[in-house]
Protein backbone atom coordinates (compact mmCIF):
# COMPACT_ATOMS: atom_id res chain seq x y z
CA UNK A 1 0.00 0.00 0.00
CA UNK A 2 1.21 3.95 -0.84
CA UNK A 3 1.70 5.80 2.33
CA UNK A 4 1.98 9.48 3.24
CA UNK A 5 2.84 11.23 5.94
CA UNK A 6 2.07 15.43 6.18
CA UNK A 7 4.31 17.89 8.79
CA UNK A 8 2.33 20.85 9.31
CA UNK A 9 4.62 24.05 10.16
CA UNK A 10 3.73 27.04 12.08
CA UNK A 11 3.81 29.00 15.47
CA UNK A 12 -0.03 29.67 14.68
CA UNK A 13 -1.38 26.28 15.24
CA UNK A 14 0.96 25.44 18.47
CA UNK A 15 -0.01 28.52 20.17
CA UNK A 16 -3.45 28.62 19.28
CA UNK A 17 -4.07 31.23 17.23
CA UNK A 18 -5.83 29.20 14.33
CA UNK A 19 -7.13 25.53 13.96
CA UNK A 20 -5.58 23.70 11.15
CA UNK A 21 -7.33 22.72 8.41
CA UNK A 22 -5.27 21.37 5.98
CA UNK A 23 -4.66 17.76 7.27
CA UNK A 24 -8.78 16.75 6.68
CA UNK A 25 -8.81 17.81 2.89
CA UNK A 26 -5.27 16.12 2.46
CA UNK A 27 -6.64 12.96 4.26
CA UNK A 28 -9.37 12.52 1.86
CA UNK A 29 -7.80 13.59 -1.11
CA UNK A 30 -5.34 10.72 -0.12
CA UNK A 31 -7.98 8.37 0.43
CA UNK A 32 -9.21 8.55 -3.45
CA UNK A 33 -5.79 8.27 -4.61
CA UNK A 34 -5.65 4.38 -2.34
CA UNK A 35 -2.77 6.44 0.06
CA UNK A 36 -2.54 6.11 3.19
CA UNK A 37 -1.54 8.86 5.35
CA UNK A 38 -0.07 7.20 8.78
CA UNK A 39 1.54 10.09 10.18
CA UNK A 40 0.94 13.71 10.99
CA UNK A 41 3.45 16.17 12.82
CA UNK A 42 3.14 19.51 13.81
CA UNK A 43 5.81 21.55 14.39
CA UNK A 44 7.35 25.32 14.95
CA UNK A 45 8.77 27.10 12.96
CA UNK A 46 12.51 25.79 14.21
CA UNK A 47 14.81 25.05 11.14
CA UNK A 48 16.42 22.07 13.07
CA UNK A 49 13.11 20.18 13.82
CA UNK A 50 11.94 20.81 10.67
CA UNK A 51 14.47 19.49 9.02
CA UNK A 52 15.04 16.58 10.92
CA UNK A 53 11.30 15.21 10.78
CA UNK A 54 11.81 15.77 6.66
CA UNK A 55 14.68 13.47 6.95
CA UNK A 56 12.45 10.63 9.63
CA UNK A 57 9.21 11.31 7.45
CA UNK A 58 10.13 11.05 4.08
CA UNK A 59 12.45 8.22 4.38
CA UNK A 60 9.77 6.41 5.91
CA UNK A 61 6.57 6.99 3.56
CA UNK A 62 6.68 7.23 -0.08
CA UNK A 63 5.53 10.69 0.05
CA UNK A 64 5.94 13.77 2.76
CA UNK A 65 3.76 16.60 2.15
CA UNK A 66 4.64 19.58 3.87
CA UNK A 67 2.35 22.30 5.22
CA UNK A 68 3.31 26.39 5.74
CA UNK A 69 6.02 27.90 6.64
CA UNK A 70 6.71 29.44 2.69
CA UNK A 71 6.69 33.30 2.64
CA UNK A 72 9.84 35.36 2.44
CA UNK A 73 9.53 36.75 6.59
CA UNK A 74 11.89 35.39 9.01
CA UNK A 75 9.70 33.08 10.00
CA UNK A 76 9.27 31.01 7.03
CA UNK A 77 12.20 28.30 7.00
CA UNK A 78 10.52 25.16 5.15
CA UNK A 79 12.78 25.70 2.14
CA UNK A 80 16.25 25.93 4.22
CA UNK A 81 14.81 23.12 6.18
CA UNK A 82 13.69 21.10 3.62
CA UNK A 83 17.31 21.81 1.78
CA UNK A 84 19.05 21.33 5.05
CA UNK A 85 17.87 17.47 5.15
CA UNK A 86 18.71 16.56 1.67
CA UNK A 87 22.24 18.26 2.21
CA UNK A 88 21.22 20.61 -0.41
CA UNK A 89 22.17 24.53 -1.12
CA UNK A 90 19.12 26.91 -1.55
CA UNK A 91 19.27 28.39 -4.71
CA UNK A 92 16.96 30.76 -6.82
CA UNK A 93 14.59 29.54 -9.48
CA UNK A 94 15.14 31.69 -12.61
CA UNK A 95 11.84 30.77 -13.65
CA UNK A 96 10.12 31.58 -10.82
CA UNK A 97 12.24 35.17 -10.61
CA UNK A 98 11.05 35.78 -13.83
CA UNK A 99 7.08 34.84 -12.71
CA UNK A 100 7.72 37.56 -9.43
CA UNK A 101 8.94 40.44 -11.90
CA UNK A 102 6.56 40.19 -14.05
CA UNK A 103 3.79 39.65 -11.52
CA UNK A 104 4.90 42.78 -9.23
CA UNK A 105 6.61 44.55 -12.09
CA UNK A 106 7.77 48.72 -10.27
CA UNK A 107 6.39 47.17 -7.18
CA UNK A 108 8.84 44.32 -6.67
CA UNK A 109 11.24 44.16 -3.34
CA UNK A 110 14.33 42.15 -2.71
CA UNK A 111 11.61 40.59 -0.36
CA UNK A 112 9.55 39.26 -2.84
CA UNK A 113 12.48 37.60 -4.69
CA UNK A 114 12.87 35.60 -1.44
CA UNK A 115 9.59 33.65 -3.25
CA UNK A 116 11.86 32.17 -5.72
CA UNK A 117 14.12 30.15 -2.91
CA UNK A 118 14.28 26.59 -3.60
CA UNK A 119 16.75 23.53 -2.60
CA UNK A 120 18.67 22.70 -5.39
CA UNK A 121 17.82 19.80 -7.28
CA UNK A 122 14.09 20.30 -6.33
CA UNK A 123 11.96 19.99 -9.33
CA UNK A 124 8.69 22.69 -9.91
CA UNK A 125 5.26 21.23 -10.79
CA UNK A 126 2.47 22.98 -11.93
CA UNK A 127 -0.31 22.71 -13.97
CA UNK A 128 -2.44 25.02 -16.21
CA UNK A 129 -4.75 25.94 -13.48
CA UNK A 130 -1.79 25.84 -10.69
CA UNK A 131 1.04 28.14 -12.80
CA UNK A 132 3.02 29.17 -9.75
CA UNK A 133 4.93 26.31 -9.21
CA UNK A 134 5.03 23.75 -6.13
CA UNK A 135 8.03 22.72 -5.17
CA UNK A 136 9.00 18.57 -4.97
CA UNK A 137 11.91 17.94 -3.56
CA UNK A 138 12.71 13.88 -4.10
CA UNK A 139 9.36 12.83 -2.28
CA UNK A 140 8.55 16.18 -0.38
CA UNK A 141 5.58 18.24 -1.95
CA UNK A 142 6.16 21.78 -0.02
CA UNK A 143 2.56 23.54 0.18
CA UNK A 144 1.57 26.31 1.21
CA UNK A 145 0.35 26.52 4.88
CA UNK A 146 -3.24 29.38 3.74
CA UNK A 147 -6.11 26.51 3.46
CA UNK A 148 -7.39 28.25 0.33
CA UNK A 149 -3.58 27.66 -1.58
CA UNK A 150 -3.42 24.21 0.35
CA UNK A 151 -6.20 23.14 -1.06
CA UNK A 152 -6.02 24.44 -5.05
CA UNK A 153 -2.75 22.25 -4.94
CA UNK A 154 -4.44 19.22 -4.35
CA UNK A 155 -5.54 18.56 -8.21
CA UNK A 156 -2.01 18.54 -8.51
CA UNK A 157 -0.99 16.07 -6.82
CA UNK A 158 -3.44 13.64 -7.64
CA UNK A 159 -2.49 13.98 -11.20
CA UNK A 160 1.44 13.21 -10.28
CA UNK A 161 0.63 10.89 -7.69
CA UNK A 162 -1.91 8.90 -9.83
CA UNK A 163 -5.23 6.86 -8.56
CA UNK A 164 -4.65 3.40 -7.20
CA UNK A 165 -7.76 1.74 -6.29
CA UNK A 166 -9.78 4.13 -4.01
CA UNK A 167 -10.58 3.74 -0.24
CA UNK A 168 -14.12 3.01 0.23
CA UNK A 169 -16.05 3.51 3.58
CA UNK A 170 -19.17 2.50 4.93
CA UNK A 171 -21.09 3.23 8.20
CA UNK A 172 -23.80 2.00 10.82
CA UNK A 173 -25.63 4.02 12.75
CA UNK A 174 -26.91 2.23 16.32
CA UNK A 175 -28.87 3.19 19.31
CA UNK A 176 -26.09 0.62 21.34
CA UNK A 177 -23.35 1.92 23.17
CA UNK A 178 -19.81 0.58 23.00
CA UNK A 179 -20.22 -1.38 25.96
CA UNK A 180 -22.98 -3.29 24.92
CA UNK A 181 -22.32 -3.84 20.99
CA UNK A 182 -18.52 -4.65 21.63
CA UNK A 183 -19.41 -8.69 21.49
CA UNK A 184 -21.19 -8.00 17.81
CA UNK A 185 -18.51 -6.18 16.86
CA UNK A 186 -15.24 -8.01 17.79
CA UNK A 187 -16.93 -10.93 15.64
CA UNK A 188 -17.37 -9.04 12.46
CA UNK A 189 -13.80 -7.49 13.40
CA UNK A 190 -12.33 -11.27 13.27
CA UNK A 191 -14.27 -12.30 10.36
CA UNK A 192 -13.07 -9.35 8.21
CA UNK A 193 -9.28 -8.68 8.87
CA UNK A 194 -8.37 -7.07 5.78
CA UNK A 195 -11.32 -4.45 6.95
CA UNK A 196 -10.17 -1.15 8.99
CA UNK A 197 -13.74 -0.51 11.70
CA UNK A 198 -13.57 2.15 13.64
CA UNK A 199 -16.48 2.60 16.45
CA UNK A 200 -17.06 6.02 17.18
CA UNK A 201 -19.46 6.95 20.25
CA UNK A 202 -21.35 10.00 20.07
CA UNK A 203 -21.54 12.24 23.23
CA UNK A 204 -24.82 14.64 22.33
CA UNK A 205 -27.57 14.38 20.15
CA UNK A 206 -30.19 11.50 20.70
CA UNK A 207 -29.83 10.36 17.35
CA UNK A 208 -27.85 8.09 17.60
CA UNK A 209 -25.06 6.41 20.25
CA UNK A 210 -22.02 4.63 18.42
CA UNK A 211 -21.18 4.94 14.62
CA UNK A 212 -19.36 2.05 13.13
CA UNK A 213 -17.15 2.43 10.63
CA UNK A 214 -15.89 0.14 7.78
CA UNK A 215 -12.73 0.81 4.91
CA UNK A 216 -11.01 -1.12 2.99
CA UNK A 217 -10.00 -1.29 -0.79
CA UNK A 218 -12.22 -4.06 -1.81
CA UNK A 219 -15.84 -2.67 -2.22
CA UNK A 220 -17.74 -5.86 -1.88
CA UNK A 221 -15.74 -6.73 1.48
CA UNK A 222 -16.08 -3.65 3.10
CA UNK A 223 -20.12 -3.86 2.40
CA UNK A 224 -20.24 -7.17 3.47
CA UNK A 225 -18.54 -6.16 6.83
CA UNK A 226 -20.57 -3.26 7.35
CA UNK A 227 -23.96 -6.15 6.33
CA UNK A 228 -22.70 -8.65 8.88
CA UNK A 229 -22.37 -6.23 11.37
CA UNK A 230 -26.07 -4.62 10.59
CA UNK A 231 -27.38 -7.88 10.52
CA UNK A 232 -25.93 -9.04 14.52
CA UNK A 233 -27.13 -6.27 16.21
CA UNK A 234 -31.03 -6.93 17.71
CA UNK A 235 -34.02 -5.73 16.24
CA UNK A 236 -34.30 -1.81 16.06
CA UNK A 237 -30.94 -0.89 17.09
CA UNK A 238 -29.58 -0.07 13.20
CA UNK A 239 -30.82 3.89 12.72
CA UNK A 240 -29.46 3.96 9.60
CA UNK A 241 -26.87 2.66 7.15
CA UNK A 242 -24.29 4.37 4.85
CA UNK B 1 9.97 27.32 29.92
CA UNK B 2 7.32 24.40 30.76
CA UNK B 3 6.83 22.37 27.49
CA UNK B 4 4.39 19.98 26.49
CA UNK B 5 3.09 17.71 23.29
CA UNK B 6 0.23 16.21 22.22
CA UNK B 7 -0.80 13.19 20.45
CA UNK B 8 -3.54 12.77 18.94
CA UNK B 9 -4.79 9.01 18.08
CA UNK B 10 -7.47 7.74 15.63
CA UNK B 11 -7.90 6.30 12.26
CA UNK B 12 -10.74 8.42 11.63
CA UNK B 13 -8.32 11.77 11.59
CA UNK B 14 -6.48 10.84 9.12
CA UNK B 15 -8.40 8.91 7.27
CA UNK B 16 -10.31 12.04 6.84
CA UNK B 17 -13.59 11.66 8.83
CA UNK B 18 -13.66 14.26 10.85
CA UNK B 19 -11.10 17.01 11.44
CA UNK B 20 -9.35 17.24 14.85
CA UNK B 21 -10.81 19.47 17.45
CA UNK B 22 -8.86 19.19 20.46
CA UNK B 23 -5.39 20.40 19.33
CA UNK B 24 -6.75 24.22 19.19
CA UNK B 25 -8.01 23.98 22.76
CA UNK B 26 -5.78 22.39 24.19
CA UNK B 27 -3.20 24.67 22.63
CA UNK B 28 -5.08 27.54 24.21
CA UNK B 29 -5.23 26.17 27.56
CA UNK B 30 -1.70 25.64 27.60
CA UNK B 31 -0.84 29.56 26.57
CA UNK B 32 -3.00 30.67 29.26
CA UNK B 33 -0.81 28.72 31.98
CA UNK B 34 2.67 29.67 30.30
CA UNK B 35 3.29 26.18 28.89
CA UNK B 36 4.92 25.90 25.55
CA UNK B 37 3.00 22.94 23.41
CA UNK B 38 5.97 22.49 21.09
CA UNK B 39 4.86 19.32 18.96
CA UNK B 40 1.57 17.66 18.11
CA UNK B 41 1.48 13.82 16.80
CA UNK B 42 -1.03 12.65 15.12
CA UNK B 43 -1.02 8.38 14.38
CA UNK B 44 -3.12 5.11 13.42
CA UNK B 45 -5.11 3.26 15.95
CA UNK B 46 -1.38 1.36 16.35
CA UNK B 47 -0.07 0.55 20.20
CA UNK B 48 3.45 -0.37 19.03
CA UNK B 49 3.40 3.12 17.01
CA UNK B 50 1.46 4.90 20.04
CA UNK B 51 3.55 3.15 22.70
CA UNK B 52 6.78 4.71 20.54
CA UNK B 53 5.61 7.94 20.47
CA UNK B 54 4.49 7.90 24.06
CA UNK B 55 7.69 7.31 25.30
CA UNK B 56 9.27 9.83 23.58
CA UNK B 57 7.49 12.37 23.57
CA UNK B 58 7.14 12.40 27.65
CA UNK B 59 10.40 12.11 27.60
CA UNK B 60 11.28 14.95 25.51
CA UNK B 61 8.40 16.96 27.36
CA UNK B 62 7.25 18.25 30.53
CA UNK B 63 4.08 17.18 29.72
CA UNK B 64 2.25 14.74 27.61
CA UNK B 65 -1.25 14.82 26.53
CA UNK B 66 -2.64 11.92 24.58
CA UNK B 67 -6.28 12.19 22.76
CA UNK B 68 -8.66 9.46 22.07
CA UNK B 69 -8.57 5.78 22.06
CA UNK B 70 -9.84 5.25 25.51
CA UNK B 71 -13.03 3.53 25.27
CA UNK B 72 -13.81 -0.84 25.54
CA UNK B 73 -13.60 -1.65 21.85
CA UNK B 74 -10.71 -3.60 19.52
CA UNK B 75 -9.74 0.20 18.16
CA UNK B 76 -9.01 1.57 21.38
CA UNK B 77 -5.46 0.90 22.38
CA UNK B 78 -4.39 4.01 24.53
CA UNK B 79 -4.46 2.33 27.82
CA UNK B 80 -2.30 -0.74 26.44
CA UNK B 81 -0.10 0.89 24.79
CA UNK B 82 0.60 3.46 27.33
CA UNK B 83 1.14 1.02 29.90
CA UNK B 84 3.97 -0.82 27.06
CA UNK B 85 5.30 2.60 26.88
CA UNK B 86 6.63 2.50 30.74
CA UNK B 87 6.69 -1.54 31.06
CA UNK B 88 3.88 -1.78 32.76
CA UNK B 89 0.71 -4.07 33.36
CA UNK B 90 -2.76 -2.91 32.98
CA UNK B 91 -4.92 -3.39 35.56
CA UNK B 92 -8.56 -2.71 36.32
CA UNK B 93 -9.22 0.37 38.76
CA UNK B 94 -11.98 -0.95 41.81
CA UNK B 95 -12.74 2.89 42.15
CA UNK B 96 -13.51 2.86 38.44
CA UNK B 97 -15.35 -0.61 38.20
CA UNK B 98 -17.69 0.85 41.53
CA UNK B 99 -18.40 3.64 39.27
CA UNK B 100 -19.05 1.91 36.49
CA UNK B 101 -21.62 -0.62 38.40
CA UNK B 102 -22.93 2.10 40.08
CA UNK B 103 -24.07 4.31 36.31
CA UNK B 104 -25.05 1.07 34.57
CA UNK B 105 -26.60 -1.22 37.36
CA UNK B 106 -28.37 -4.03 35.53
CA UNK B 107 -27.42 -3.31 31.78
CA UNK B 108 -23.44 -3.70 32.85
CA UNK B 109 -21.59 -5.71 30.41
CA UNK B 110 -18.13 -6.97 30.12
CA UNK B 111 -17.22 -4.50 27.71
CA UNK B 112 -18.69 -1.43 29.95
CA UNK B 113 -16.14 -3.06 32.91
CA UNK B 114 -13.42 -2.51 30.08
CA UNK B 115 -13.60 1.04 30.60
CA UNK B 116 -11.94 0.71 34.47
CA UNK B 117 -8.73 -0.43 32.96
CA UNK B 118 -5.24 1.62 33.57
CA UNK B 119 -1.56 1.23 33.64
CA UNK B 120 -0.54 0.00 36.66
CA UNK B 121 1.06 2.81 38.44
CA UNK B 122 -1.58 5.23 37.06
CA UNK B 123 -3.55 7.80 39.02
CA UNK B 124 -6.76 8.60 38.89
CA UNK B 125 -7.35 12.55 38.50
CA UNK B 126 -11.11 14.35 38.78
CA UNK B 127 -12.42 16.85 40.96
CA UNK B 128 -16.44 18.04 41.48
CA UNK B 129 -17.50 18.99 38.42
CA UNK B 130 -15.68 16.12 36.50
CA UNK B 131 -16.35 12.90 38.87
CA UNK B 132 -15.21 10.19 36.20
CA UNK B 133 -11.64 10.32 36.21
CA UNK B 134 -8.88 10.71 34.31
CA UNK B 135 -5.73 8.47 34.02
CA UNK B 136 -2.46 10.20 34.58
CA UNK B 137 0.14 7.85 33.90
CA UNK B 138 3.65 9.59 35.16
CA UNK B 139 3.60 12.83 32.90
CA UNK B 140 1.08 11.47 30.67
CA UNK B 141 -2.44 12.39 30.39
CA UNK B 142 -4.84 10.10 29.10
CA UNK B 143 -7.70 12.40 27.37
CA UNK B 144 -10.61 10.98 25.74
CA UNK B 145 -10.82 12.32 22.01
CA UNK B 146 -14.26 12.93 21.90
CA UNK B 147 -13.83 17.05 22.16
CA UNK B 148 -16.95 17.88 24.26
CA UNK B 149 -15.21 15.32 26.88
CA UNK B 150 -11.74 16.54 26.19
CA UNK B 151 -12.73 20.40 26.39
CA UNK B 152 -14.68 19.94 30.02
CA UNK B 153 -11.04 17.99 31.20
CA UNK B 154 -9.22 21.15 30.82
CA UNK B 155 -9.78 22.99 34.05
CA UNK B 156 -8.71 20.02 35.87
CA UNK B 157 -5.58 20.14 34.23
CA UNK B 158 -5.37 23.63 34.81
CA UNK B 159 -5.79 23.00 38.40
CA UNK B 160 -3.43 20.57 38.49
CA UNK B 161 -0.44 22.17 36.58
CA UNK B 162 -0.90 25.53 37.57
CA UNK B 163 -0.44 28.86 36.21
CA UNK B 164 2.98 30.20 35.27
CA UNK B 165 3.18 33.84 33.73
CA UNK B 166 0.47 33.48 30.91
CA UNK B 167 1.88 34.44 27.33
CA UNK B 168 0.44 37.77 25.92
CA UNK B 169 -0.13 38.36 22.39
CA UNK B 170 -0.52 41.23 20.59
CA UNK B 171 -1.28 41.83 16.21
CA UNK B 172 -0.92 44.53 13.89
CA UNK B 173 -2.93 44.01 10.89
CA UNK B 174 -1.68 45.90 7.85
CA UNK B 175 -2.27 46.73 4.20
CA UNK B 176 1.15 45.90 2.66
CA UNK B 177 2.05 42.17 1.14
CA UNK B 178 5.03 40.38 2.91
CA UNK B 179 7.47 41.07 0.48
CA UNK B 180 7.07 44.71 1.39
CA UNK B 181 6.94 44.91 5.05
CA UNK B 182 10.30 42.61 5.31
CA UNK B 183 12.72 44.86 5.86
CA UNK B 184 10.82 46.83 8.78
CA UNK B 185 9.80 43.64 10.02
CA UNK B 186 12.77 42.35 10.34
CA UNK B 187 14.53 45.32 12.09
CA UNK B 188 11.95 44.71 14.92
CA UNK B 189 12.60 41.29 15.43
CA UNK B 190 16.49 41.86 15.60
CA UNK B 191 15.69 44.29 18.49
CA UNK B 192 13.27 42.07 20.15
CA UNK B 193 15.02 38.90 20.26
CA UNK B 194 12.75 37.78 23.45
CA UNK B 195 9.73 37.95 21.86
CA UNK B 196 7.96 35.47 19.25
CA UNK B 197 6.97 37.18 15.94
CA UNK B 198 4.41 35.94 13.14
CA UNK B 199 3.52 37.25 9.72
CA UNK B 200 0.53 35.72 8.61
CA UNK B 201 -0.22 36.81 5.10
CA UNK B 202 -4.44 36.59 4.04
CA UNK B 203 -5.61 35.20 0.64
CA UNK B 204 -8.86 36.56 0.72
CA UNK B 205 -10.65 39.47 2.08
CA UNK B 206 -10.00 43.10 1.43
CA UNK B 207 -9.67 44.39 5.27
CA UNK B 208 -6.08 43.96 5.34
CA UNK B 209 -3.11 41.73 3.49
CA UNK B 210 -0.85 40.80 6.41
CA UNK B 211 -1.31 39.78 9.92
CA UNK B 212 1.73 40.71 12.16
CA UNK B 213 1.61 38.62 15.59
CA UNK B 214 4.04 39.19 18.67
CA UNK B 215 4.14 36.72 21.34
CA UNK B 216 5.61 36.84 24.90
CA UNK B 217 5.95 36.27 28.71
CA UNK B 218 6.49 40.01 29.35
CA UNK B 219 3.74 42.24 28.48
CA UNK B 220 5.23 45.64 28.36
CA UNK B 221 8.19 44.15 25.87
CA UNK B 222 5.39 42.29 23.98
CA UNK B 223 3.61 45.56 23.58
CA UNK B 224 6.79 47.47 22.76
CA UNK B 225 7.59 45.23 19.92
CA UNK B 226 3.94 45.41 18.46
CA UNK B 227 4.08 49.83 18.76
CA UNK B 228 7.73 49.69 17.36
CA UNK B 229 6.84 47.88 14.24
CA UNK B 230 3.63 49.83 13.75
CA UNK B 231 5.58 53.13 14.38
CA UNK B 232 7.78 52.04 11.79
CA UNK B 233 5.26 51.08 8.63
CA UNK B 234 4.73 54.05 6.18
CA UNK B 235 1.38 55.95 6.81
CA UNK B 236 -2.03 54.38 6.52
CA UNK B 237 -0.17 50.92 6.09
CA UNK B 238 -1.90 49.96 9.70
CA UNK B 239 -5.49 48.73 9.22
CA UNK B 240 -5.73 47.82 13.09
CA UNK B 241 -4.31 47.25 16.10
CA UNK B 242 -4.99 44.43 18.65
Amino acid sequence: MRTAAALIIGNELLTGKIADANVLVLARALRLLGVQLKRVVMVLDDIDVIAQEVRALSSSHDWLFTSGGVGPTHDDVTIDAVALAFGAKVISSAPMEQMLRDAYGDKLTEGHLLMARIPEGARLASNAKMPWPTVVMKNVWVLPGVPEIFQAKLPLIRDELGADQPFVSHAVFTTLDEGTLKPMLDSVVAAHPDIEIGSYPRWSGLEYRTKLTFDGLDPARVQAARDAFAASLPEGAVVRVE
